[in-house]
């Protein structure tokens, strides 16, 4: 995902007929440009113990630990984009068990869905966005390099149900509206 | 959220410097047209014994009942979203209690986010989007002329979990991939 500013392409807000809010309207051609929020895709994965953190090679928080988690793409169902983002981030095949969480960070328009997902061996092959890729035991957790708020919340929403075979799925941790 | 096609404005597709698949690009002005899956986000709401549907007014499946439910808008969360359509399509000011279900319908590129809510009371008051608005006991619910299979969906996992205080959320039914 490349960032562009419609400001940079003769975009402008405009109310287009039949709506009832603000959108961005190209200038020359007319052309709207809906902005909706974005889906995150991702997993906690573990294997026995251990949980599966990437460090990333990419901004946003070069160098802190994610989950592996990305942009969903189109026509893929959440759970292939979960897969697909461990693929390409830690070189692992996951099994999906449950989905553990929907987190809203309403703040950036978007929304993460994380699974909980198990791995069938060790062997671990960061990607280009992965600086490197680790399983950590619980108490080696890299807490305070930790990429984003909402990794803790999953690794934490995790621990809550760990054993657990059927869970209601989380959302923001209270007190934690995502709208700040 | 009109409906516009990208080959009407001089978009192309292309892959773009530094990404790997092919997306919408303006020829005047390069502009990338990104698109990503989108969100829609309502409620199964009850009041007694008594679930609210809506008969759609507008295309596509005009004619037809459906829960309220709708595209999010940028910087609320899904809660709020869910919480927004009720009162714009039902007129109705909902409690949600629980995530029902994360619906995938891959073939349109979309995630649909259902709650379980309640309703204070019985008044209900339809906006534009809606011919009508009812409540149906559940032997009364028009399951011919619904909208669309994911609100069976909805309505069949509702039943399912009713009178739970705490259930794990459902995704699609078996069988039912959304990727046809």
């Amino acid at each position: 995902m490349s960032i562009q500013r419609p400001s940079d392409f003769g975009f402008n807000h405009q109310i287009p007929e039949g709506d009832d809010k603000p959108r961005l309207v190209c200038g020359d051609c007319g052309w709207i440009h809906y902005v909706n929020p974005k889906i995150v895709v991702g997993a906690v994965c573990s294997y026995g113990d251990r949980i599966l953190l990437c460090r990333r090679a990419i901004e946003p928080r070069r160098g802190f630990w994610t989950l592996p988690a990305g942009f969903m793409e189109e026509r893929e169902t959440t759970e292939a984009g979960a897969r697909r983002e461990a693929m390409e981030e830690a070189g692992v095949t996951i099994e999906i068990d449950a989905l553990l969480a929907v987190y809203n960070i309403a703040r950036i328009s978007q929304v993460q869905i994380m699974y909980r997902a198990t791995l069938p061996g060790p062997e671990l092959a960061p990607g280009p966005e992965s600086l490197e890729a680790n399983l950590f035991l619980w108490d080696e957790i890299p807490w305070q390099d930790l990429a984003f708020p909402s990794v803790q919340w999953a690794l934490l929403h995790w621990r809550e149900v760990q054993g657990q075979h059927s869970f209601a799925t989380f959302g923001n941790p209270a007190g934690e509206t995502g709208a700040y």
